[in-house]
C-alpha cells in the first residue's frame, strides 16, 4: 500500500472538478464540485442518523439503496435542509441537469450540500455550477473538488492510496469537508471515496461500515451530528481486475486501505477542527468490549471541561476520571487508571506519584494521548480530538449577517 | 405557600453554621457548614450516577438507605474523590468526630465534599472545622453555610417557604452550590433540603425523587456529572403536626413547596454558570412523552453551537432544529416548529416567514425562551440552562495551580 496524487480522481475512469457556480458570498470561491466516473459503478452511503436529514441525503439513501451510480455533485453555502417540498425538487432538478450534462439517468446521480440551513437553493447558481462542473471534468481535478466543498475549512482535505492486489494494482481515493460537524450555520462533514476496484453494492456497503467506525465515528469536534452528514463510496471497476469476493485476501487488503484512507481523513477533520489548537488522541484500554471503551472515549472527548483544560494546557487528570465515570460503562473505579503521554497521573483509583511539570509538558505539545486503563476487560479503542479553545467560542458565537 | 428567610434552618428545630477550618485556599474563606437537627431525621438522597462516586457519596448513600440522620457535615475545597482507601477512611473520621461533637452516633451523620479530585482531605483542617462549625451553630446560620459551601460560585445560593397543612404549617428550606456541573478541577453540585415536616423515610425518598426529576434534572450548564453530586432532604417532624401520610392532600402540598423550592434552587445554579450570560429557558412540546420531550431539551442545552450562538445572540434557529433531531427521539421533520420567544422562525419543518431583527431582538436579551414544538405527541418539559461565552472557556482552561 503506497501513497499516491490525486485524491477522488486517482483511480481509474474518475475525472473530478470544482468550479465557482455563485452559490457562497465569498467573490471568486469555488462552490460547486462534481464527481464521474467513466461508467456505472457500484455505490454504497453512511448517512447521518438525524431525524432532521436533508433533501439531498434522502435522495442520497435511495440512490444507494439501488446500489448503482455513476457521479456525485456537491456544493457548498447552502445545505438545503428545512427547506421543505421545494428543497426535494430542487435535488430532483439538479439530478436531472447533471444526468443530462453527463449523459446518464438523473437516478445514477447523487447530490451533496452543505452550507446554510433553512434557506431554499439558489438554482440558478446551482445549474452554472452544473455547466461549468461538467466542463471543467478532469483526472486532475481531485484537488479542485475538495476544494470547492469547503466552508469554514481551513486546507482542502483528501488523500489517495494504490494497493496491490493478487490479480494487479487498484487505487481508493478520498476527500472530504467539515470543520465543526456543524460548521457556524453550516451543515456538515461531507466525504466521497473512489476506487477501480471491481466490487457487488452490498459488499461495497460492508466495507463501508466497517472502516466509518473506526474513522469518522472515532472523531469529535463538537459533537453536533449534522442534517447533512453523508459518506459515499463508489467502485467502478475500471482497473480492470477480479471482482473481490466477500472474505478473500483481495477483500482485506482493499478494506485494509479504505480504513487508512478513512482514517487520514477523519483525523484531518479534527486537526482542521473550528478554533483547534491541540490534536489529542483518547486511547481507551481494559474496556468491558470495544463498543463500551468507544463510549468511555467518546464521554472524554465530549467533555467541555476535558476540552477547556486541553485548550489550558491543565494535567487536570480528575476531569478525565469523571468523564470516564458518567460514560454510561460499568467498570471498577478502584482499577482506573490514566496516562497523559508517557506519565501516568492516576493508579488504581487514585493520584499516582508523578511530579506536576512533567505532566504539563505533556500537554504542552500541540499533540498528545490520554491513554485510559478501566481494567475491566479485553475492550478498546482510540478516538481522536480537538480542543475547546476561545477561538472556536469566537468562530461559533459570531452573529450570521 | 410563602417565601421565609432563613435557608436550611427556617424550619423547627435545625441550626446550621458555616466556618473556615483551612481547607480552601483563599485566606479567610468559610470552608465547613454544619447542619444539625435537634432529633434524629428522617433522610433521603439523590446521588450522581457517575462510576465513579467520591468517598462521601458512598458513606451518605448508606446512611440514606437506612433512612435515618441528625445532622450533614459539608466541606469545600476538597471532594474527596479518586482518593482511594484513605478517603473511606478520612470520611469515617469526619463523621465520628462530628458524632461525638453533637453527641449523635457517626452513623447518623451525613457528609458532602467539593472541590479539588485526588488530593487527601487535610484532616486537620476538616477537625478544625468540625469543632468551630459545631460551636457556631445557630438558628440564624443558613446563610453562613451556604458560604461556606462555595467554590467558583459567585453567591450563596439558598431560599425557604412556609406552606399551610391541614393540621398546620410546615416550613422547607434548602441551600446549594455549583457553578459548573464540575468547576475548575473541582467536583459537584450539592444541596441540603430540611423540613420540620414528619414523614416516612420511603416517602421522603419518594417526594425527593419527583422533585429533582423537575429540578435538578432539567438543568445544565456543561453537562459534565460530577464524582459528588448529592442532595439530602431531612424531614425531622419538629413543626408538631400529623405525620404525612402517601398520596394526601397535605402529601401533595409538601411536594408542590419542595418543588418550587428545588426549581429555584435549579435556576440559581443556572444563573450563577461559569461565564453565564443568558438564562435560557428550553421549552419543549409535542414530544411523544415527557421524557422524549426532555432528552430533545437536553440535546439542544447541551449542543456547543446552540450555547454559542445564545452567547453570541445569533437567532441561528438551523441550529436548534439539528440538535432536536439528534436527540434519539423519533418526530415527524415536516412538523417541527421553533419559536426564539414569541417569534416563530421555523414553521411545519422549514423557515418561517420572521424578520430578522426581530428574532435578533429576543436573543439581546439576558434571559428568553426557546420553544420547540415537535408536532407528535403531548409529551413536554421546561429546562433550563446558560450560553457557553468566551468567560467559560477562560474560568476552566485556567491552569490550576
Amino acid at each position: 500500500m503506497k501513497r499516491v496524487e490525486g485524491g477522488v480522481a486517482a483511480p481509474q475512469g474518475y475525472r473530478a472538478a470544482g468550479v465557482r457556480g455563485g452559490i457562497q458570498q465569498t467573490a471568486g470561491k469555488k462552490d460547486c464540485a462534481l464527481v464521474a466516473s467513466s461508467v456505472a459503478a457500484s455505490v454504497a452511503g453512511v448517512f447521518t442518523t438525524n431525524v432532521v436529514k436533508a433533501a439531498p441525503v434522502l435522495w442520497d439513501m435511495e440512490v444507494c439503496a439501488r446500489g448503482r451510480a455513476q457521479a456525485v455533485f456537491l456544493n457548498s453555502g447552502n445545505a438545503n435542509a428545512c427547506t421543505g417540498p421545494q428543497g426535494v425538487r430542487d435535488v430532483k432538478d439538479t439530478a436531472i441537469h447533471v444526468g443530462r450534462a453527463l449523459q446518464t439517468p438523473p437516478e445514477l446521480v447523487c447530490i451533496a450540500s452543505t452550507g446554510v440551513i433553512g434557506v431554499p437553493l439558489p438554482m440558478d447558481a446551482v445549474r452554472r455550477g452544473v455547466e461549468a462542473a461538467v466542463q471543467a471534468l478532469s483526472e486532475t481535478g481531485g484537488r479542485d473538488a475538495a476544494e470547492a466543498v469547503m466552508t469554514t475549512d481551513r486546507a482542502p482535505k483528501d488523500g489517495a492510496f494504490e494497493v496491490a492486489l493478487s490479480s494487479g494494482p487498484v487505487r481508493i481515493g478520498g476527500m472530504v469537508k467539515g470543520a465543526g460537524m456543524l460548521s457556524p450555520q453550516m451543515a456538515t462533514m461531507l466525504c466521497v471515496i473512489t476506487t477501480d476496484a471491481q466490487i457487488k453494492p452490498h459488499l461495497l456497503d460492508k466495507m463501508l461500515h466497517k472502516a466509518v467506525a473506526k474513522s469518522f465515528n472515532c472523531i469529535s469536534v463538537d459533537n453536533d451530528m449534522s442534517t447533512n452528514d453523508s459518506v459515499l463510496f463508489f467502485a467502478n471497476g475500471q482497473a480492470g481486475i477480479d471482482e473481490l469476493d466477500d472474505g478473500s485476501e483481495d477483500f482485506r487488503l482493499l478494506l485494509e486501505a479504505l480504513e487508512a484512507l478513512c482514517e487520514d481523513l477523519a483525523q484531518l477533520l479534527v486537526r482542521g477542527g473550528e478554533g483547534a489548537t491541540k490534536f489529542v488522541t483518547i486511547q481507551v484500554v481494559g474496556a468491558p468490549s470495544d463498543d463500551a471503551a468507544l463510549r468511555v472515549a467518546r464521554s472524554v472527548a465530549h467533555s467541555q471541561l476535558c476540552k477547556t483544560a486541553f485548550a489550558g494546557q491543565d494535567p487536570n487528570w480528575g476531569r478525565v476520571a469523571c468523564a470516564a465515570g458518567y460514560a454510561g460503562v460499568p467498570f471498577e473505579p478502584g482499577a482506573l487508571s490514566i496516562w497523559l503521554g508517557g506519565v501516568q497521573v492516576m493508579a488504581n483509583g487514585k493520584g499516582a506519584v508523578y511530579r506536576e511539570e512533567d505532566a504539563a509538558a505533556v500537554m504542552r505539545q500541540p499533540e498528545f494521548t490520554v491513554r485510559i486503563s478501566l481494567g475491566s476487560g479485553p475492550g478498546k479503542t482510540d478516538f481522536w480530538t480537538s480542543d475547546l479553545s476561545h477561538e472556536y467560542v469566537s468562530i461559533n458565537a459570531d452573529y450570521r449577517s
